[in-house]
């Protein structure tokens, strides 16, 4: 995922409620139906299927940034699995972009003390020429700090800026450390800096940098940016601290070719409602991921999960009254590409995207849901929450949910929907490095996250009750 | 540490006993010395100075290879503190060896789903040339498994070993991974094999490989040898189930230089006796580390232990009996080539080497100790085993212990020894790896273990005791 997901993930405690007492006389399913949607948890609780679909993803193709021979690949590779899955319907809708190249990347303390360092170039910087660039590193323990420097004043120097993304269950340290990497560069560059060098955005102390997308701004020299490791970043703020001048040499390959036009495409894939074909519910997860790792977590646990759900339910002896459609969307990291090209190919039918979620979020089990549903709905996403309690989700208060990542581009345009929340304690631990990979999924709570996410699929597929209201 | 060190680590639990319960009438130190033992103990665990030198020498050295510049930067800083912490003497005393350079590495998947993987040379590898080698991939679970196949049946191929270390409190998972490290490559080229990759020897779940030093045999043809990080193997055994050939690109740059003569020294320093000068107490770490991460753990950690424990007793009003000498050995990863030098220069005087100790394992507390004295000294260890017993340190009841890593070749030539034993539960997730960095170390762990360095040089150097019969 990247940045633009945090919003509305910060957790008010006080707002969960483990149970619901009251209980509208209507019921949203039926006897049968609740018989159902038991054995639907059941089947995916038992299946080892997710796990195999990621496991499957990371071996096969691997790492997928759209530019690169993985994206295309795993274009196919969704394309073939839906088919193998047993979709009605599989197609795909083209996205395109300009190219980026990530090169290489090296960073050095030069002086006092010379030593290596683990460094990553932020996606979409620009480099530094073959010959890169030595200059003296001014520190900033925030980037409210580095905002406070006069404009031109760091002529000649790099700017660093050290501040540690704290841990969280909800991971909203992400949204407080997030900011330098995606808009330091430009307030370095404002500042007169040649470059910025800042620590990961990651909890994690393991020597391995964490990239993730970064923004220039229009008449603000583009300077290179990038991240150097927790451990790296330590080292470099232990020699500053001995109060002589500190110079580092940076050398980041990277190129950004506006003249290049690389494609991808969203996958899509549903099967067809018996009942209510023209209304959608929609699961979905982004297809790509960073050049780095396997996209193991990111986010090939949301594909695994969502094809998954979508499948258990296909091998339903009928199908359920509404259409259930996976997208899996291209181009999530570089900027929700696929997600804003969905929202313009569909928003004539908008209206007819009835729910959605998106997982593009962790590998902890989900402890939390939360509704942005009609308010004639509510009642239905009650019974639903008692229906996931056992798993231990509660269902927090609050009806203003925006789906997660993608999805959530759908919702600003008016799909209602749900966003569940994982225990994203470790998440930051990988996110966007070469450790999102395969060991570190947990069968287990991957298991519990299928099962939340095909009970959802199937009672927004089949509930008698209009999401929208 | 390297693989010597693992002998006669493996913990018989049965052989604990937590307290003793008969103690010899004469004690090994009055009641004025007990006291000052005392205040050491609360000196060395209030005191941040073990860290204070572990931060300086990872962040103005890091990591030290023997034949690299951080290598001959450390001699002189630890000449330098050896100084300001006020030792009596400071010498250094010459080791040599030939050449190894490590060059670059890279080793990729190629088919039948490329993808690239991270990868280090083993330490004294041969490379493979500039242009590499690309071979199928002839897997094997175990290193007993390669050693089945028939000579010559590999030829074209590149073995690969996945067995994985286990975890252990004793870290005894080492000596059952480490023999593919160090004895793979001669296997596989007898069997024909033109390369050897394995899976790191490390228990964790990082996209960091691990490396160490290997041996080739004579008359057996030297062929490159690297390790994969963990994540990569399982991504290789991934890619070999599916029951296709798999080939792999390898490339080590790593070259043997045997007209090559490099230099290091050990530096050695002492806190005279005050009445039994010419009989020494040793406590050693060893100054080198492997060419990755900053050497924080391996063996900074030791470094910073057996300094800071001199140093606190040095502090005394009254320099102990014996003299206290403190060996910070180079060359360990190498061939614990300063540990031979030493005791061939010094192997008149082997006999006036009344005790020692040496911290070359891990970042845990220490829970254990385990003495290899003369039998009527035995006493006066378990009555030494009480004093640290408050710190959560049993005493084992075989008395046949050697010392750790290097001072293991003091006690091989006749020095009485004691081994303290650490929780080495985490501490092959980071052995010989970029991650081997200051960040790891717990300090509060660290004060334990400095506060019985601390505690056992004073009671060596003090004690009516002669440890020798």
């Amino acid at each position: 995922m990247n940045m633009t997901l945090r919003k509305g993930l910060v957790v008010t405690l006080s707002t969960i409620v483990l149970t619901w007492t009251t209980l509208s006389s209507a019921q949203a399913l039926n006897e049968q139906e609740l018989k159902t949607l038991q054995q639907l948890k059941q089947v995916s609780l038992s299946s080892d299927l997710s796990y195999e679909l990621i496991e499957s993803l990371t071996t096969e193709v691997g790492n997928r940034m759209m530019g690169t021979p993985g994206d295309e690949k795993s274009v196919v590779w969704a394309v073939e699995k839906m088919k193998s899955l047993g979709f009605d319907k599989v197609w795909t809708e083209e996205v395109t972009k300009t190219q980026w190249l990530r090169g290489d990347a090296e960073a050095n303390i030069v002086a006092p003390y010379p030593q290596k360092m683990v460094v990553i170039a932020l996606g979409g910087s620009v480099g530094t020429g073959e010959q890169g660039l030595q200059a003296e590193v001014a520190h900033f323990d925030t980037l409210a700090d580095l905002k406070k420097a006069k404009d031109g004043s760091l002529k000649g120097k790099i700017a660093f800026v050290s501040y540690r993304m704290e841990r969280h269950i909800d991971g909203h340290g992400y949204g407080k450390a997030v900011g330098t990497r995606v808009n330091g560069a430009a307030i370095a560059a404002q500042k007169g800096a040649s470059a910025l060098i800042m620590r990961s955005v990651g909890t994690d102390d393991n020597r391995i940098a964490h990239t993730g997308i970064m923004r220039y701004k229009k008449e603000i020299k583009k300077v290179p940016a990038a991240a150097i490791s927790n451990p790296d970043a330590d080292l470099l703020v232990n020699q500053l601290k001995r109060g002589k001048p500190v110079s580092v040499f940076l050398k980041l390959t990277s190129e950004i070719q506006d003249d290049v036009i690389v494609k991808s495409s969203n996958v899509i894939g549903e099967f067809t409602g018996s009942k209510l074909p023209e209304e959608i519910v929609s699961i979905g997860a982004h297809l790509d991921s960073w050049d780095v790792g396997t996209g193991a977590l990111d986010d090939g646990l949301g594909i695994g999960m969502v094809m998954a759900a979508a499948h258990h339910i296909g091998q339903l002896p009928k199908r359920p009254k509404r259409t259930l459609r996976v997208i899996l969307f291209a181009a999530e990291e570089v900027g929700l590409l696929g997600a804003k090209k969905y929202v313009e190919l569909h928003k004539d039918n908008m209206k007819n995207h009835v729910i959605g979620a998106e997982w593009d979020f962790g590998l902890g089990p989900i402890y939390k849901m939360k509704t942005g549903v009609g308010a004639e709905s509510l009642n239905a996403m009650r019974e639903f929450a008692q229906l996931i309690a056992p798993l231990g989700v509660a269902l927090e208060t609050t009806n203003d949910a925006r789906a997660q990542s993608d999805m959530g581009a759908l919702s600003d345009a008016g799909m209602p929907s749900v966003n569940f929340s994982p225990d994203g304690s470790r998440y930051f631990d990988y996110h966007h490095t070469e450790n999102d990979t395969l060991d570190k999924i947990n069968p287990k709570d991957l298991k519990q996250n299928t099962a939340i996410y095909t009970m959802f699929a199937y009672f927004a597929a089949q509930a008698d009750t209009d999401f929208r209201k």
